[in-house]
């Protein structure tokens, strides 16, 4: 067989180990022959094509990124785009083709799957909204970062009576923020599963400080947006090309907690470190199952469907059950991040 | 209410989430008291009580070992023991008994249980074989430590030439050895699932030599067994009493495999540092997860059950689905560690 | 004896450790009395007295921010400062003073030792800037964050073809751009000892990006500063109170890159969390030798000077050669940084 | 220029970054040829030659180990090695040879150097032991890997009321054991420049168990040795190839500790761990100053001399300063640990 492999969207931890089993699982089990394409679903438009051997995957299992690169490129979204794909994926004789990527490039794995491409997906995301699944590769070494910071910025807290707010990562669903607050000891958590009023945010500090605390660390997911009762102002910038910007969610909520309490406050934007370096044990171990899983879905002719983890098992789940779909964080986990502040 | 709360068995990381946890919500969602005990079960015979307030769980959230201490004592195999305990608990007027512990703790606490005390227990154990849970504290960072270590001799083994044998924990289950094998790309895991055959193991170090690799990594669990066929020398020492003290398997394997290759080959027993430190935020999210769900239940007057994590979700498990089983690691993750190597 | 100790100015890993050294000569050693200091030099003018003894130390080496509290206050800029410092000090008896601060609280040593005071410093500060010391408490453990973060942005700058600028502290001096710079491989690191010209660094990037590369990480000081012929656009916002806030360099100099070039272009401010957590070994050794060498100058009698670290030895430095000055980085290391681009 | 280049004796983390440095500094701002050789000066004997370009050493900062391969190999103790090793430097027209290593190379470089070889040697050893300079390649990381195993072995000892003895490596001095059991809070540390008596260890823990503490933490040196007047038991064992080797001494002081208190005590050997893994940033920034001064060196003519680091600067010292000596920890350091234990 000549199986096809890319990892599409944003980068993130534990690509690599996914790309590596891909090929250990083909090459070593199984005698086929792994083509990869570089930059996404852009390099199989272009037909930038990769042949994967050993030496291709030597040391790269502790190495964040991707060995194949990443592009944001949709082939259903582009002129002519999904012709492209399959022209390709037919002038490289590809049996199967293996995405590692997120949400995007699940439902393009979809689409090009409606085109006659067999197609197996495993998901990658930091956010972990991927439905189906209870993992995705890269969320537990952002988890890990997030909550190193955390645990930072608490002894500088303490040290100088202070607020601090966090913004991580996490537009749809609140997974990081749930987590490395409750990880971290944050004494709130903002999530988009929860519109968050501002006035109860502060009166809770305020109560907090009086009663017997003297700093306060407040985790804000970007995607976290105020319930409409409330007001909050948001600030606005210049970009880079001039165009005009608005601060993010975390840079109004330091902004209303400094106005409104007075407390010394300060912000701290965690952005593209939650994305790179060395994958944990866990996103490891997580993308090497899924690569050998993807292959033997491959050999077994399971098409249309995603690896998944569910308990302490790895299994495939159908396109459909997946494609459109956003995982919350469930109620529990909210409760204890809300309960243990 | 007042719930009685203890840790027993060997120590973890995480041990003080789930404490602070339990505090937390009992203390404030709820407004009961918590009576800690001191020493794990001794500490309830010998009515050694540490009510825990606010102030004890301070900034324990990332410090590993339990502030309340830990002791391997088993009140029903003492003299005595059990009446002691159920004692204790009658003049503290325990209305339930939180136990965070392993396999031993479960099986006295199911015993307690049986003598009319109302028990919930939290399972924790670096080895992961508690059966009904996903995970158990202290697994998840026992695998980040042992891949640390995986990690640093890999880069010595390649520029020696040399195999470098790790002994890790694991005496009934292969869960470490087998995950941090993989996410440390080990050559080979031994572990206690399938009994191995040294012979087989050296003739795969020499053919991977022959074929290309200058070093390689062995993985062993202390569990780990020669199948019959196999014959292996155990060494033998003078323990610090002057007692006949067998080598572990781990030294038996880099004796063997040095004395049959040739090759230069190194140990390395990992050891206490597996059980120690800054738990990982994962063991930090569990351990909080478990603290809240059993003050939860024994709120609810749920009793003889132990928390558990099942895929996303926190769920009661009976005892007698628990005590006296083993978890062994699924034949699909051992699959992932040989093919991988 | 009675010997005074306060925190002042910013807080950083190591002051615990420096601390706890005190303490334990003071007492172990001599047999002495400490008293602490709350919330730096505005402690002594309040009179906020801590006596130091065994149990305020223990756990306490690993541990980031300091448990003395500190705060930005010079009591000889506020009216009546000095008098309240120095009749607090009276009044406690305290027959010498160790303060562990950077250059504002060296300085305001050397005002109080006028009044009579005998005053013993200890160098802390993550910029490094204090001269008469190879290094100051916290710098080394600020380096090790920027690093990690530089390393990390390292693999999702390379699977993603961007530019990467990030903001380290460092206003007065580059150690810690120059140092992480070097130890992360940045290609381009700009520190307050050479002011920069915008447009040669975008042409350098230009060369680069056409020549081999596809990715660059730039380190930018946030002291660094344009040279005057260079025009660069510096953002502006309005500030939590409504006050109009100038962008920093970083988003200047990731700003100009993006326009200039064309490349995807991102910023990250590392901001706080390069002043907090676990302090390194480095920092650690370094609090301990400064906290047993202030204690013992304390008890010989030698007064006014300041420890510092020269090579492998742990000297005294007079206050009147290090008042005042900034410590910059030598051309040996600016020229490692420029030559290993 | 044609510059030479190997890396021998033990591997450590930190000598990719000098091997970079030399690539970098010598192809790029001097447009000269680095030849490699690979293995140690067993390569330089062998004639295996390895070029160096920009390829070879991308990605290599953060990777442990030695990119060249290193072998223990001293072609004055070998027939006609020394000639071999001319011979070869001949072929190549070498105009220089930078070596990276420890004593014995260091050692070797002078008795090449005699034969008429221009030689610049980079100091490297985990062991700090090399004189003329306060840092070599590879001490800082080691001292960070076993002060995160003390950090661990504390939580649990506390947990269980333990005496941990840990040894670590330091044959002649006892750099790694005085500056990790400093940054780890050992209570007891045993370094090769001053002989201890088992039975004041003893007395010294017995006292302390009895005063307050319920644990204790010991850092032995590998090279540490009992005093005449003490009477300590070495266990013995057969070895992997059937002969007898004797216990380290951590094994004996954990068991004469066992024996004398009763106490319950376990030994943990960290071994080749403490050699591995990603180089801390000063080990990068250490050899990225090291391979730029050698090869600055080496253009300069500047010959027979190894790159030093004396406080902020890096300095030349000449062969015959350094060769055949320890560097001794120095007494205020030895003090430092133990008057905070």
């Amino acid at each position: 067989m000549r199986i096809g492999l890319l990892t599409g969207g944003g980068d993130c931890p534990g690509l690599n180990a996914a790309i590596r089993a891909v090929v250990k699982q083909g090459l070593g089990e199984y005698g086929h022959s792994i083509i990869g394409f570089r930059n996404g679903w852009k390099g199989v438009a272009d037909g930038d094509v990769h042949p994967l051997g050993r030496s291709d995957i030597r040391n790269v299992l502790p190495v964040g990124g991707t060995l194949l690169g990443t592009a944001r490129f949709h082939p259903h979204s582009e002129d002519g785009g999904l012709e492209a794909v399959v022209s390709t994926l037919e002038a490289e004789r590809i049996d199967a083709l293996v995405c590692i990527g997120g949400d995007g490039t699940v439902h393009a794995a979809s689409k090009v799957a409606e085109a006659g491409v067999p197609m197996i997906a495993i998901p990658k995301t930091i956010d972990n909204d991927v439905v189906g699944t209870d993992l995705s590769i890269g969320f537990h070494t952002a988890v890990n970062i997030a909550t190193e910071a955390i645990d930072r910025l608490h002894t500088t807290a303490e040290s100088h009576n202070r607020v601090m707010v966090v913004e991580v990562m996490g537009r749809h669903a609140g997974w990081i923020a749930v987590n490395a607050g409750i990880a971290g000891g944050a004494e709130v958590v903002l999530a988009p599963e929860e519109p968050f009023e501002i006035e109860r945010v502060v009166r809770y500090l305020q109560h907090r400080h009086r009663a017997h605390a003297s700093f306060s660390i407040v985790v804000v997911a970007e995607g976290a947006v105020p319930a409409e009762a409330s007001s909050m102002e948001f600030t606005q910038r210049l970009g880079p090309f001039g165009e005009i910007v608005a601060g993010s969610v975390g840079e109004a909520v330091a902004g209303e907690i400094a106005r409104r309490t007075g407390f010394d406050t300060r912000l701290t934007v965690l952005g593209h470190v939650q994305r790179g370096g060395t994958p944990t044990p866990t996103d490891r171990i997580l993308g090497s199952r899924f690569g050998v899983a993807a292959v033997d879905a491959a050999v077994a002719g399971r098409t249309s469907v995603m690896t998944a983890l569910h308990g302490d098992e790895v299994r495939l789940v159908p396109f459909d059950e997946v494609a459109g779909k956003v995982k919350h964080v469930p109620a529990e986990l909210l409760r204890v991040a809300a309960t243990l502040a």
